[in-house]
């Protein structure tokens, strides 16, 4: 086991994590060494091992703390209410929760590829029940006859893929803010699901 | 300038880049080595710099002619006829052209970070050209009053996004026939532009 206790773990544990991601997400997975990721938090290589068993479990570790983390947010959300008013709620959640998370967004799609085969299956399966909570706001609007979605499942990831792609392109401080361009992703939302 | 000429080339020249497209796709740009790509099409390495001036010109020149074959592609399209129809035509297209080049897609927007800032530039031309269509298509539907969008250009990169994600998860053979799933898609971009 990794020794993950001690006086410094607190705050080099972190270090390492935010070291990764950035590493990861701006040269990818495979092209990034323990030791390089040593050298940017200032540790030799053989102490990084204090901190993580080795860079697969650092890579499992930055996606499923996301999914985790991005699961939570969710939970606070209300499961009652309207369809419509919870497909709204679940669009401006995702634009800004993902807007202030490009290493994450990228690296949790990009890097599948890279995850272990038994890596891979706990994460497909986080990233199916955040899936499965938009699918769900789609069928219970599709049951109460405000949506007219053939396939909510198929919906859910269009709406995602579609949201994403908010943070391949939108920068601050550009010419929209982000309340006007979670404005233009709502409307059309709305009316790509309604009757 | 690197020797395209001469007896092998024409089979060897596509074998490289077939080959170079595999390994970026499967490992990434920067974890593929000019010798691991001369030793898959079975090249010494040396040899290999016949048809590549480097693992740069490598990757531009998969990314040009994949955004050039598109443009082509789409160049036989018509401009003229109503909007609704040439975003449907579009739609379509986009979706069957990339369901056949998953690899390429994958390249087109998670090396982007990998290239030249010289060559990043041509490749974004080429994109923009492309994304340019659609808002064509987009603006001409407000124009002539059968679309509602505040801003077409944001729509358009919006719905790319959404046709895109199909190469993620569609897999021939599945539950769904790609025709289902173009109806799937064009169904929710038809609504999400409409008045």
């Amino acid at each position: 086991m990794a020794r993950t206790q001690g006086s410094h773990s607190d705050i080099t544990g972190p270090r390492v994590r935010a070291a990764a991601l950035r590493l990861f997400a701006s040269q990818g997975y495979a092209a990034v060494s323990m030791r390089k990721i040593a050298s940017e938090v200032g540790l030799q290589v053989g102490a990084l091992y204090n901190y993580t068993a080795d860079k697969q479990s650092l890579l499992f570790d930055l996606m499923n703390e996301h999914l985790q983390a991005l699961l939570e947010a969710r939970a606070n959300a209300s499961a009652n209410g309207d369809p419509m008013d919870r497909l709204q709620e679940f669009t401006a959640f995702h634009i800004r929760y993902h807007e202030e998370r490009p290493d994450e967004v990228f690296i949790a799609y990009m890097e599948l590829r890279n995850l272990s085969p038994e890596n891979f299956v706990v994460i497909e399966k986080l990233r199916d029940r955040y899936e499965g909570e938009l699918e769900a706001i789609l069928s219970d609007g599709v049951r109460a006859g405000v949506f007219d979605l053939a396939e909510p499942k198929v919906s859910a990831r269009a709406i995602i893929s579609m949201l994403n792609g908010v943070t391949t392109w939108y920068r601050r401080g550009g010419r929209l803010s982000l309340d006007e361009v979670e404005t233009v992703y709502w409307n059309m939302v709305r009316k790509a699901v309604s009757r």
